[in-house]
């Protein structure tokens, strides 16, 4: 099989293009997947060149770029950006996944605008990878949708078993729906009838959802379930509020370690240690969330993302190209009325 | 002035009775509160004979008593309850609070049911302190409830101004309102009302809201707010979160240090610093979730309080009490169409 071909938005995120294209260059160095640059050639062609890779690797190009602080209606006013190019490319077929590390709402207004969806999909789904052992947990969705339907979710939970298996090699991964309470009979309206969705979609479907309950707030990084159904609206929050609370305490730790001449030599003798715990939680060692329920995958980077960022987002998305997602989404789903749709 | 009578709920907790009980009779000793114990006799006489305390307490007989395991259906199931009777004599102007750690599901219907709301307020909220420096900031609604109209976030903006008033001494609180991107049109349906109702609140009533617009799950420990209003779906999922990450990272770290014999020594030198901070994010520092908008304070402590927990409820409790957190409520609520129910 040839190397999956990743089109990077190289003008979306805080440190665009220089992360972006040097964290391009360091996944392709890696080995295992192939780059096409969107963006401006005269910004990109230089970064390219000090690099050594000036037409080593493939530049398309794209004078509008949306900025950061742009949202969802950025995918009508700018059809030439260098996210919806990429997009484009990815449609007609000359890359498999796009990545972008621009505004989470432009890009997923841009992709569902140049995407088509997968047959029995209504909504494309942010899913995102929790840093739980022995295998990270699936939130999905993380903020795509504010106001989704009950049936909305169910497909969520397909979407976010496909990326377990596929992702994480997990075999029948056990489903969670986030809400406020362990019994069936918790939760808003919404999520109640989710519920009662998911715990008769068991019995059939593509392939069967395995679903387990409810999971609260507190069983997020519990590893009670490998993915983690969420309403966008609470998904946004919650995956918000795990983020600023483990930065905060991280801070705090720090900060205790620094009160005493004692514990700072406490904190110099362990490290090690603490680096490797920084790094486990630093969200750019996973990568960036993943748009899923599309003809092909959208990885959206932190809009913070340096270079180490870039490279594990590009390689995400090579491995889910890799792994065919899209096509498991499909095996999930099972045959639906749209079927004329599907490839064989 | 005389000191604040608190109704503790004898029998609610995993630890009942005897680390509630312990927590009541360490929180009177501590002075400025009395405290009335709510339960089965034949139970507690012997633990307040066991600290020399028989006589010394008041003490109500309740013979029935609610499950952790039950809900918002043990309000009316089980109307001779220790905590429907708690409720009952802070009606009758016996006691000034409730404290109990019991099932918030039918701690907040029990309240409900047995306690007049203030005028003003639709439905009561639920707030706790998050430990923010150098003040906490007050999230409200943890989730006393999953499906609120726009115009109660409203009303909690007041309830939790108040709080923060009375137990932080926190001249006119910014009040924020838990949403998924700054921008006031970013949220579900819902919280966007609520944000148009809030901008237009602060123009008029009793004491205006100092609304500050969006914050995200990210800010909720950045002290960006004094108060955090939120639907209750989403701030009880964001509180669990939070609650649940600061455990996980803080277990990480602890991992991390006891990983090599020169971290572990590392640890030792910095223990002093280290026992600190876990106290700091001890829950039972806090004393529990306040359930506001009644016409008395009902406090909820975690359900797994010690002693140590109990006491801080029941302290929190009197401080709510004698800091008159109801009448500020009344005031920041102004006058409304039901004032021939309000005291002068």
């Amino acid at each position: 099989m040839s190397e999956p071909v990743v089109a990077v938005d190289a003008m979306g995120g805080d440190h665009a293009p220089e992360a972006i294209v040097a964290g391009a260059v360091a996944a392709m160095r890696q080995g295992g997947l192939q780059v096409v640059l969107v963006g401006r050639p005269g910004q990109i062609r230089p970064l390219l060149a000090a690099r050594g890779m000036l037409g080593a690797i493939r530049l398309v190009a794209a004078e509008d770029s949306v900025a950061m602080d742009e949202g969802a209606l950025a995918s009508w006013r700018r059809p030439r950006s260098s996210i919806a190019i990429a997009c484009q490319l990815v449609h007609l077929g000359q890359a498999s996944a796009v990545m972008s590390a621009g505004s989470t709402g432009a890009i997923v207004a841009t992709a569902r605008l140049r995407l088509r969806n997968l047959p029995g999909v209504g909504r494309p789904g942010l899913a995102v990878a929790l840093p739980t052992r022995p295998t990270p947990t699936v939130l999905i969705d993380a903020g795509a949708i504010a106001d989704p339907r009950p049936e909305t979710l169910v497909q969520f939970a397909q979407l976010g078993s496909a990326y377990a298996e596929v992702a994480f090699g997990i075999a029948s991964p056990r489903v969670g729906l986030l809400s406020i309470g362990a019994e069936p009979g918790k939760g808003n309206k919404m999520v109640r009838r989710a519920h009662e969705l998911l715990a008769a979609e068991s019995q059939h479907g593509g392939v069967p959802v395995r679903f387990t309950g409810n999971v609260e707030g507190g069983d997020l990084l519990a590893g009670k379930a490998d993915v983690v159904v969420a309403e966008g609206f609470a998904g946004n929050v919650a995956l918000k509020a795990m983020e600023g609370t483990a930065a905060f305490t991280a801070a705090q730790f720090r900060a205790a370690l620094a009160g005493s001449p004692r514990s700072r030599l406490g904190a110099l003798l362990a490290r090690r240690q603490l680096r490797e715990l920084r790094d486990r939680f630093d969200p750019e060692t996973y990568g960036g969330a993943a748009l899923l329920g599309l003809e092909r995958t959208v990885i959206i980077a932190h809009g913070a993302a340096t270079e180490r960022g870039a490279a594990a987002a590009c390689r995400l998305a090579a491995d889910l190209a890799a792994g065919n997602v899209v096509e498991r989404i499909r095996e999930r789903l099972g045959p639906h009325r749209t079927g004329f749709l599907r490839r064989s």
